[in-house]
């Protein structure tokens, strides 16, 4: 079973506290608040984005591409789609 | 008037698609797509704040830090705001 | 045979030419050119370095988790490896 | 005076530190040490570049577009090459 469903629970809170950050982003706009407030609930968006990221990649390995019961087709098709998503990061 | 009112709805389109791309991430989890799905939404997601965060960056370089209309005080205010998302992004 | 000993000619080409760009911008300084310019040459360096840890990464999923003589607890520290990369790419 | 030359000194410092920790990327790889802490001396020099290209920012900011004796063409040209180096980031 994927770790997105195993973990399914713990990862809709997570991103479900990210759609509230970028909510305060458009609360901020609307309230026509100081531009750096806006600013720096952006920012925060992005550590929140970089945790749940962290956390998918590090799930993704131990899930599609070390666990024992893989095979290696399988273990080879988790390690592509982590290379592709790690290439969009770097590019 | 700062940028963030003048720009408001243009703003406010952009922070509500990335709201969009996040609930999408909150749907391939409720769906249990496959989890390199939920990585590359993800991904998006981040490319998408980093384009909302150089419009943002750029809009507050120019209507608080170079306005002519602008005296020094708050000139060195807005670059003093500037200085600290460029930190916190590239700490 | 780790990856980095395999490709290790490639890979010091690599590091090699990111040495350049950083001594590129080392020039920039002694010969006082305009600061645009050194803040160019720097951005450069971070897209050669990313390129570079993308590379090895890659390398790295590929030698050290996924190769198919490795048995459970190489594969398990090859992950835990990389993960740690990654955390400190994504905090 | 552009703040590259009068901080010539502390950035040349810090531009052949940074230079060092890429020679220890070279000299991991030529001693064939393991992946990982060639992996982790990359991850380092990220971080050395990130505090370097922040510093520089600041600098910029302060000395080529709100130092007071700037002219607006001054001004609009220094924030125009550092909007360049900011999108070139989050691209």
């Amino acid at each position: 079973m994927s770790h997105t469903i195993q973990n399914k629970s713990k990862l809709l809170a997570r991103v479900r506290r990210l759609k509230g950050q970028v909510e305060a982003i458009e609360n901020a706009l609307l309230a026509e608040k100081p531009c750096d407030e806006v600013l720096n609930l952006t920012a925060s968006v992005r550590g929140a984005l970089s945790g749940l990221t962290a956390e998918l990649m590090e799930d993704h390995i131990r899930c599609h591409i070390v666990a024992p019961e893989l095979d290696e087709a399988e273990r080879q098709q988790g390690a592509n789609e982590l290379i592709d998503v790690i290439r969009s990061y770097l590019k």
